[in-house]
């Protein structure tokens, strides 16, 4: 099946219901970061959610194939061309009835779906201030990775907007804003419920932070024990395998 | 040596320094948050630092223990038994000219020593909101764990004030606060700029988190690796054992 592939890019394998992404690594691939912020994410039979600046749509398809029947998942992305790799991920899939794409500005989001219309926002914004890290090459990279076209505090306000009461709000972020994040979700009413730092290594810094809000929550925050991605010798832990769905099944180790 | 001991209490090795500390169990005896908040502390030659709700003065004698020499130390206490013994310990330790304490109130901290008077502040402040937790049938102990004299508040409010520019403030609390913790230092200007937390296990919650501020810092947190206090099995592990001064010294190691 060629599947419409455009120039660069290619097929990418997503290891769950056979589910098949489009990506263009010249532009943009996704990372451990969306992995495992779909990991993190809860999302219960027959709610809506809604995916951030959705890039290829790696977050509504890895959600779509974990959860329960009955949701429905919109992503919104500005930049067209990766908008488009993810409509056709979606047809390739034949989700066409699930995930709905949105060219569009995350600044404008309440203004295209109406107030208090999701369940569930998810969201994997670019981390970078102004000059902090590299600047890519790449304007598609750069737009990403860089607070360029949205700030942090444009995504907690229109989170904030279009979640409904109650409603869950997902990020994946780097720890050095966590002050930020706390207490800007705070501010937004986007209460921080739950949260958990990613360590490479078990005596290393993290290098990201996931974050569950509550819209009109209560603050009381729960900190997840810690996530460590690699043993030593940077073998994955099992931990890490199994929220990527690649850990033995049990009857084979029970089997040995 | 008898040292005026009263009735109920006892004397403690702080195994450093062969330094000893007047407690009594059935009041308050410090916890592995003290000690863990003076290993996180820097203290820096010639500096003055003060720790706000000192109890029977752990902070201040384990500081002086490890620190270089020049700095002095205030240690402010608002119950009289508490402070009493305090300073009783640190009379017995010989440190008359280096610490004193203070028996008085956080919030009346600025009025107490003046503004901008010192270059660090350590705090191991109540952790509990009015009715969480359980309450102690002891007022002491009631003090020591509740928010009923001082909140955070109020803890932030008069380090901001007692802070030279640029001066660090150090606390230990629970994560379930950190929103709180991470926002009112923010809006205090005391801006974190390092942050550790305390895992009982490594697969477990965390049970303390551990802060530096800085006065008029720039907003970008380093969040530190995993403090991980047992291994499996309950024994301590390295890092603790060496936190706690209890670890082999270099040459046994070696010579093994």
């Amino acid at each position: 099946m060629m599947n419409n592939l455009k120039p660069g890019e290619r097929l990418d394998d997503l290891q769950i219901n056979g589910y098949r992404i489009i990506q263009s690594p010249g532009r943009f691939c996704f990372g451990m970061d969306a992995v495992l912020l779909s990991a993190f994410a809860k999302i219960k039979r027959g709610e809506k959610a809604l995916d951030l600046g959705t890039g290829t749509g790696i977050l509504p398809l890895l959600l779509e194939a974990k959860n329960p029947e009955g949701q429905s998942f919109a992503g919104l992305e500005i930049q067209e061309e990766s908008a488009d790799m993810a409509r056709r991920s979606v047809c390739l899939n034949h989700l066409e009835q699930k995930i709905s794409i949105v060219t569009g500005d995350i600044k404008e989001a309440s203004a295209l779906f109406g107030a208090a219309s999701f369940h569930v926002v998810t969201v994997n914004p670019p981390y970078m201030i102004g000059q902090h890290g590299l600047k890519n090459e790449n304007y598609a990279k750069y737009v990403a990775r860089h607070e360029v076209l949205c700030t942090l505090e444009d995504v907690l306000r229109q989170s904030a907007l279009v979640l409904k009461e109650k409603g869950r709000f997902y990020m994946v972020h780097r720890p050095f804003r966590l002050t930020e994040i706390l207490a800007g979700m705070s501010r937004y009413h986007l209460e921080p419920k739950r949260m958990r730092l990613v360590y490479p290594y078990r005596d290393k810094e993290p290098n990201m932070v996931l974050v569950e809000g509550v819209k009109g929550g209560r603050p009381r925050l729960t900190v997840e024990p810690p996530l460590i991605v690699y043993k030593k010798g940077g073998t994955y832990t099992e931990e890490l395998l199994k929220l990527y769905g690649l850990d033995e099944p049990d009857e084979e180790r029970a089997g040995k």
